[in-house]
């Protein structure tokens, strides 16, 4: 099983790992770093939630068939246990087009600790209005 | 601090006390329910990334400018450890307008085992797009 073949030290190497996946629109690399678990999510930006393993990966070839995504996490915010790491960021997408000029995504990715290492069991992406500028926690209370 | 005074039993209890306190306008018991971290991050609805505890009580005290919400948790899928609680749901809101017809709104609640009990770290609100009908994952596998 691929699934297990790599243990992964870290969260944060999963996370390396799971956007260079989509970056090089490697499906076999990105449906192996989910946990083995039929309640793993999966949300696209605006789009509807995905239960499990076979609809996150149908979802992943479908975009992957216009190639990779080169997206970069960004502004990182994170809390965290011995068992579990849940990043909050902001993903700085690289497209040719200015598809994004208004908007920006915001993605949750949790990872818990399984016998094969560091999973991913979910991520939700979402869209934001406006750019990404200074911190909204900021912008919010001056 | 009203922050330590109740010991929540699980984190289903803190859920069930998040949308308790939403429905009922208040603040005190909302903020209560959230880990004392800086890193705190909630996300309502296309709206963007709030951080810490100043800039979250501020956004729910304008929602509640117009009174409590009326939210019920749906369709749970959950992953979870001894320390850490990761729901993911539909919310299903109660409004007198129709607003909501066309879309649905999906949340991440992630709830980790504080000295004080079990509290939320992180709330991710997005727009899902349709009404919510049969499980996403059938839908897209059949």
């Amino acid at each position: 099983m691929s699934r297990s073949r790599k243990q992964l030290g870290t969260a944060d190497d999963v996370e390396t790992s799971f956007y260079d996946a989509i970056a090089r629109a490697d499906i076999e690399a990105l449906m192996s770093l989910w946990a083995d678990e039929e309640d793993i999510v999966c949300i696209h930006p605006g789009a509807a939630r995905l239960v499990g393993h076979g609809a996150i990966r149908a979802s992943w070839e479908a975009i992957f068939e216009r190639g990779g995504v080169r997206i970069r996490p960004m502004k990182l915010h994170t809390a965290h246990n011995l068992m579990t790491v849940t990043h909050n960021i902001v993903e700085e997408v690289h497209r040719p087009e200015s598809e994004l000029q208004d908007i920006h995504i915001l993605a949750t990715n949790v990872y818990m600790k399984t016998p094969y290492g560091w999973r991913i069991v979910l991520h939700h992406a979402s869209i934001a209005p406006g750019k990404v500028s200074a911190d909204q926690a900021s912008a919010t209370l001056h």
